[in-house]
């Protein structure tokens, strides 16, 4: 998805979190903030809004070197969400249709995005269970396509998003193989995004082969992850991907990806014809070429 | 009030909105928000954020001459809260306290804010009326103070804000002696602020005097108004002042002023120290003294 020009004042928005988030000086905000609208102002914006953010968090590191500044925010939402974790499971598993609970909890999870949502708190992710379980799934034919993939498949790799929410995935792999389910996370802190250490720290790594994509970029930017990455994208049969970022940074890559989502951006809602609000679960991109191989 | 950094991307999509309502050209649209963005990149923030919004919409000018892109949604707006103006005097008449009734209602109007809602529609007023008829007053100190004022003044300045907006000031003029009131608007079209055209179509030129500040900025920044206004606005016993824009441009000014407001804003309720969404009679600045007068 590109950018547009409604993105611009979120991009600027975003920036002045990140900076808020790693230093306190107002001065010293004030003075990255004017380079940020100077970035800006000449940023390409074909590009996808996931990766102009990911050029103006560059930015700021250069600044603060390597910073992880929602470090706290994601311990404490990986923390929360384990805390729910048995409840939710025994949810799932007491359900008419497990799997569809299933999926609506894994959307559910995805209320914890700090780049759409720059307050979202613990009383955010209840209300937004209860929301999520009773609401209208787009598109059900997602839903049953999915199901009926997962029957004969050999692999699948669900493209994760952020550090809470990775705990409320777990509850969608429950509903898999878990010996041929490959779950991507970030390879370096971008936001509240989930990493490796978030995935060790949640049991995640005990249940299923969890792998970095060689990035540190919101979304799946492919041509910033590593070949090994792109192999496995290329290569497994179904692919799942969590969350706004990974649609905007996806939606126009040439190969089928389910992509689970809550709609938190009108723009985003406009681009994929749905609401704002809605819950998503949708099947893009049927063909079945693949996402050209880096040069090697 | 100065410029926060947090009214930096608000700016960001007041220039876009203003962009839109002037060229549905999208290449067009992009050059200017580029332009935009390096202008904004270079801005004095102890600027108000009007003053900043100001320089903005000049910049926009530049390229598009005297246009009032406004001007349809502001006859929209007049025309509708004229239809409802009957109701609504009826009602405050045979209200308990029909002075209390006036401000509410004048508060309600000033929901017509294409600065702060790009979105605004006829139902968001009709349930804003019926919200601020029931709503808290912050404070009922400044509505009791300007009933008390009222009763030993020679003359009382309001300064307007919105088109539409200004059909609802009439059920507060109402509650006054109307021969000493005066009532400014905007000398040239911004935003959707109300001009000596909006006056004259809403028969308020036929109630009391109505006069231009000279300026064609949001709010009231006294640097780029008239003389004639200034010395009104010095000399009168009682200044109301409605609407965000003008506590955000006359907050600090050193005479005293009643404002009658709704908060859109975040920043500025922080400002005030009251909650977004409150309804606001306040009166700052107890101090004598005045602003000091423009060189001749």
């Amino acid at each position: 998805m590109r950018t547009y020009l409604d993105c611009v004042p979120c991009v600027v928005k975003f920036a002045l979190g990140a900076v808020r988030q790693v230093t306190d000086d107002e001065e010293f905000q004030e003075k990255i903030m004017r380079e940020v609208l100077h970035e800006v102002s000449k940023i390409d914006f074909s590009l996808s809004p996931p990766e102009i953010s990911h050029i103006v968090f560059r930015y700021i590191k250069e600044y603060f070197g390597d910073v992880d500044p929602y470090l706290k925010e994601k311990k404490r939402f990986n923390k929360f969400c384990l805390t729910l974790l048995p409840k939710l499971r025994e949810r799932v598993n007491k359900s008419k249709d497990p799997f569809n609970a299933a999926i609506r909890m894994s959307i559910a999870g995805n209320i914890i995005d700090s780049g759409a949502n720059t307050n979202v708190n613990e009383r955010d992710v209840l209300n937004t269970i209860e929301e999520c379980m009773s609401a209208t799934l787009y598109t059900d034919e997602g839903v049953i396509s999915l199901k009926k993939e997962m029957e004969n498949t050999k692999d699948i790799l669900i493209l994760g998003d952020n550090a809470g929410e990775i705990v409320f995935d777990q509850l969608l792999i429950d509903q898999m193989p878990k010996e041929i389910v490959t779950y991507a996370v970030k390879s370096a802190p971008i936001l509240n995004d989930a990493t490796m250490e978030d995935a060790v720290e949640t049991g995640l790594t005990e249940m299923v082969n969890v792998i970095g994509n060689g990035s540190d970029s919101p979304g799946t930017i492919l041509n910033r992850c590593s070949s090994e990455f792109i192999e496995k994208f290329n290569e497994s049969d179904i692919v799942i991907a969590k969350g706004q970022a990974n649609y905007e940074t996806l939606s126009d890559v040439d190969r089928a990806i389910f992509f689970i989502l809550k709609i938190k951006c009108s723009v985003i809602a406009r681009d994929m014809g749905y609401s704002n609000g809605n819950c998503i679960v949708i099947k893009k991109n049927e063909g079945e070429s693949l996402y050209m191989k880096r040069e090697a």
